[in-house]
């Protein structure tokens, strides 16, 4: 027997970054914006972190911020969950940790969506878990009752997803969300849902969540994300929501991984979370205006570009453009030849890769997506 | 088979505290200071989270504060660790988490020396190890050649520890930590070394890392902690320094544990270690009068107490001080009747604790040190 990580490799986000910063290319790899992150939330961070404290909040997370996500999901999302059922964690990464190290025992199955965000599968190897991949494939992306069906083993205890869908930018439909929900009651499944780009649609799309599906709501843990939503990845606050048997499992896992998380950025998280409706539509607003802005100027250059209805991505479809490169070739031409970092989607999938796109992150200053899209496009 | 956090109880430090908190006592249980930290530490940190970033810094840390740690060994526990083997994580216990799941397979055995603290039976389980507890105690808590022996099995691949020892307040006298090393070398074992106490040491006790020690340099994972060494224990920033063949694995683990840690708050740290010794001199000195203090003021009022030579605690002896009561009576009795909350010491024992002592944290305003002592009088 090895260690479970000896033959892990360093995550693409970070070797992808590590090579942009080594090069000075242009990183539209890894999702971050290259904003500060909003005037109003960062005061709120350094008023905090002055005057109030800087010493253990509870092991669950600050009253004020359990209250906060509570009180934002039933106004956005008309969900009713209690402050109790809300733990803040160090991130939706250390969210997701926590609940496969509290849930999964050895030998459960853990069913995935591929494509898939690259934790994913070595934390359920490191809880124990065996992990049953459901491949998708473009350009739907579409689940289907039959591959579910087919998926599912006496064995298997829980689906681990993503919605929206980070790196292809869908937004789950309606009638795939009740199909996931049906078929978790039907086997008995908890959902442990992903959904840290929930506040990152556009078009006007609103997000639905898994645990609002009827006979979801005691089988769901709800992962939410304050870097995603506030703009400032840094951070690492996140948070999991889960009725009390399933929250209390949470917290214990929790307690021996960070413990807590600090506490002036649970006041500006808290702060944060009760801006009115209009201060989330400018925020989207303008991630919109991005998109449109990368998406028009890739198709101006020739590239057949994917857009998003949700998420800081965008995929370019190789073949369509004319270009006769897999996604890893691709990716690293255009880091050194051209000075842009992007991510090949065949990162995203354990086995049988998707080879033909690849994902660019548009959370970025205009004149930075105008210069990348003027690289790519002397580029081909 | 259940998951493993199933039965196990919220750690008793979050539980004495949110008594504490219900109850409006006077928290003397779980160990943090009650002041708001260094002033230039708040400001470092504030200015860089308003001008520098708030997105995802490098995995392993930021480079500024990996070359901070490095060199701050090297002036002060006088180790030659390059940059590239020090790995930030989200507070020491991230660090012991990443190290145990990192580096453990399905039935390796851990020794741990008891009292030990209450995260780190769990997270040997919940990595698929065992541990082989080695039980020490009091007055002198002695690590003897033979007990160590006798506590080796074929399959004893780690040994995890504390030093300087939280709850005794002890720093292991240097033969125990040449005995150590040696034992480690003999039986091929990797240490992993909790110091996060390591700049909290009185009378002036140099602290030694057991990393220095002859056979060590390549065998052990050094974790620090930003929260005790500048009195910020909400920050939850600390670090685990190895060897590049274990570093490597360490910080594949952190990657899908929390990723990264707020950069503001690692920009802050890596300004402070870089303090002049003096700096560090005025820190302890402080706490070493409160040390004193509150032990002059507990010795007033009849307890006999046991002081520390580390450590923000130390412990009361309850049949020496004439109470006939085993300790989790006595704290269940002073929250509720004195309005005090501490820790009793059978806590930090899985089986056949130690009963008579319970800890006092001292890292508090004298004035609630004076309140403290005056309750406890009151209540003999
Ligand atoms: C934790 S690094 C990954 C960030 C992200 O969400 C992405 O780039 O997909
Ligand atoms: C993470 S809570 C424990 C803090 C501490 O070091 C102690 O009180 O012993």
């Amino acid at each position: 027997g090895h260690p479970v990580y000896r033959n892990m490799p360093t995550t693409i986000f970070e070797k992808m970054s590590a090579r942009a910063r080594e090069t000075g290319a242009i990183n539209l790899g890894q999702g971050f914006p290259d904003a500060q992150g909003p005037e109003e939330i960062l005061r709120a961070a350094t008023d905090a972190l002055l005057t109030r404290s800087n010493q253990y909040p509870p092991m669950a997370g600050l009253a004020e911020l359990r209250e906060a996500v509570a009180a934002h999901y039933a106004r956005h999302q008309g969900l009713d969950l209690s402050p109790q059922e809300v733990i803040v964690t160090s991130g939706a990464t250390e969210a997701i940790a926590a609940s496969l190290l509290a849930l999964v025992r050895p030998g459960d199955e853990v069913l995935v969506l591929a494509p898939l965000y690259d934790a994913y599968l070595p934390l359920i190897e490191r809880a124990g878990g065996v992990a049953r991949v459901l491949r998708l494939t473009p350009p739907e992306w579409r689940i289907g009752r039959q591959a579910l069906a087919a998926a599912v083993t006496p064995k298997t205890r829980f689906l681990l997803m993503n919605n929206p869908v980070n790196p292809t930018g869908i937004a789950l439909r309606e009638e795939e969300l009740a199909l996931l929900a049906e078929f978790c009651v039907e086997n008995d499944l908890i959902a442990i849902c992903d959904e840290v780009w929930e506040h990152i649609a556009y078009d006007g799309i609103a997000h639905r969540p898994l645990i609002g599906f009827p006979g979801m709501r005691n089988r769901t843990v709800k992962i939410g994300s304050a870097g995603k939503i506030f703009s400032v990845t840094g951070w690492k606050v996140g948070w999991m929501c889960a009725a009390p048997p399933l929250a209390t499992l949470l917290a214990r896992a929790h307690q021996f991984i960070t413990f807590t998380t600090p506490p002036h950025l649970q006041w500006a998280v808290a702060e944060g979370l009760a801006k009115p409706e209009r201060w989330f539509d400018a925020m989207r607003a303008a991630y919109q205006a991005s998109r449109d802005r990368l998406v028009a100027g890739l198709r101006g250059a020739g590239y057949v570009v994917n857009s998003s209805a949700a998420t800081w991505f965008v995929t370019v479809d190789l073949p369509a453009s004319g270009i006769d490169m897999d996604d890893v070739a691709f990716c690293e031409r255009i880091i050194d030849e051209a000075g842009v970092a992007a991510i090949p989607i065949s990162a995203f999938y354990p086995a049988e890769p998707v080879t033909h796109l690849v994902r660019l992150c548009f959370s970025k200053a205009d004149e930075i997506l105008d210069e990348a899209v003027a690289r790519l496009a002397a580029f081909r």
